[in-house]
């Protein structure tokens, strides 16, 4: 397949998503940097899909796979990149490839998304913004390409399913999220051990961490406001770093009564990555363009330079004004 | 209907309770003690239900219902007790009526189960022991009987379902109990914000209480083993008791390589609760009856008198002997 700098995104319906895979051969699926559950799961269970059709495929992440997900994460085929099929799946934004933007941006051929923030990079584009998680997606692509599905296959879309969804807790869910769930309980998938492993498996050192970063913890704007902190010290001291904080900012959402639970993460000298999470009427997206990021209308963040004391001033005082605004 | 004190408890199936359940009227509906979601969901879930058939009845819990249940925890019927049908839901053991066992002991009709352990204390049972929740049951229950069923009793049934289940996290779910959920979908439950008042609504009591227990937390037998204490002083200090701190234990649990999870809370000057947590081969139900408790395997619980260390070794020691045995 010849690659082309895009200008134009061409939106294909499932059918002819199923039918462009059934037609190529030779694939690289790529993930988005940091995996989640639902890039991993979806780039895996297409994989084994593809394989199951007698394709020749490969899943290329950007980051290290965490080890947590070698439950479904297995080695995949050796293809050669030269005339490779190129499918990104839930990679909203092609900057979302991290280290391997440089060798495949502008040459994604097939992007499968629920983001529907997706740019609209790749030459084609199966959007579903109504799927609570790519793996949705994935699973409805399977059956439209009336692939077998494995146990293996079967764990790797319930991955996605539950880890986007907070385990079918947000409002991101629809019937259809749990009508896939039973499909895949017919599998041999062992639902609850995924779940422990995603959503119930706190390293010691974390456990440590977060006493830290409770005794952090500041009430603003009449306790509509919490903010938390993570410094760097308390990262070396404890040795927590990367997807391993992304809990810390559930902690700010779970306090009664707060409409804005700001997490403030330090990554660098005067550096600090904000992570905002809010409740109606607050938009979490809204806020955090104004400090030079975004994200969801629920949960949103953004890079901020400066001391501690001072992105923390930022931060409020964009809160401050969504509230009174 | 006479009351009688059963000497036989009769199993019925799901067809002969409905037709019991149409065949009478004015029912009292009992919830167990210490009522969680389950046990409020299926007897909300029955009386909206039997209201729905223009039958009376009235649900009585032994103990005050939370206030995060408002949303469908709302005034019942007057039914006069003297010619009651009495019906207990959720309710493994006659005992656990607390406040409401010497009123209706002995002379409840029929009960609605899912718990295996149930003692058959009624005149009837119906009992799915592979129900993920009672308000399985219940929903099962209400088909079967074809009643209408409204926005408020999808909540409580949703709420059931998901409070059993952590959220569709543990082994208890399976393909029905996610079919039920999408069914419940097509109702207006906001389903996203009863999980958000069920699971992630901590006050910020709470959260000031769960950093004072993180300080306490020990690891023993190489950190197989982790042990929380929940002081009086704690408590007392940030206002936090009773049901508030029935997530303590999940923070036990959740501890990366941890067998044993082990909440000491203070209920009195020399008196203590153990909130245990195992995975396999760990039997949390055969160490704390060794304490004069008992439970599931994966969640029991006992009261031990004594002071906080002499508790905690009496503990330790059942959990070292399992772990050798």
């Amino acid at each position: 397949m010849k690659k082309t700098k895009n200008t134009e995104c061409l939106r294909v319906n499932l059918k002819q998503t199923a039918k462009f895979l059934k037609k190529n051969d030779n694939y690289i699926i790529l993930t988005h940097a940091s995996p989640d559950g639902d890039t991993l799961g979806s780039a895996y269970a297409l994989y084994y899909a593809l394989n199951e059709t007698g394709k020749r495929a490969c899943v290329l992440c950007p980051d290290v796979i965490p080890k947590k997900y070698d439950y479904f994460a297995r080695k995949t085929d050796h293809v050669n990149r030269e005339n490779a099929v190129v499918i990104a799946v839930d990679v909203a934004d092609e900057r979302l490839l991290g280290a391997l933007q440089q060798e495949f941006g502008g040459k994604v051929d097939l992007c499968i998304d629920h983001h529907i923030s997706n740019t609209k990079y790749a030459k084609r584009l199966y959007l579903d913004e109504g799927a609570a998680a790519t793996t949705q997606c994935i699973y409805e692509l399977i059956v439209q390409m009336k692939v077998n599905i494995n146990d293996i296959t079967a764990k790797a879309l319930y991955t996605g399913l539950a880890t986007d969804t907070g385990c079918f807790k947000y409002s991101n869910v629809t019937d259809k999220t749990h009508l896939i769930a039973a499909a895949l309980y017919e599998y041999n998938i062992d639902a609850a051990e995924i779940n422990r492993l995603m959503f119930d498996t706190k390293s010691k050192k974390l456990l440590e961490l977060e006493k830290m970063v409770l005794e952090t913890a500041e009430y603003h704007f009449e306790d509509k406001c919490i903010v938390l902190s993570v410094t760097e010290e308390m990262q070396t001291k404890t040795g927590c770093s990367g997807t391993e904080l992304e809990g810390i900012a559930v902690i700010s959402r779970s306090v009664e009564g707060i409409l804005a639970g700001v997490t403030i993460k330090q990554i660098g000298d005067e550096e600090f990555k904000i992570s905002l999470r809010t409740y109606p009427p607050l938009d979490a997206s809204a806020i955090c363009r104004k400090l030079g990021g975004g994200g969801h209308k629920n949960a949103a963040g953004a890079s901020v330079n400066g001391t501690l004391e001072q992105v923390k001033a930022l931060v409020l005082d964009a809160v401050k004004d969504a509230l009174e605004g």
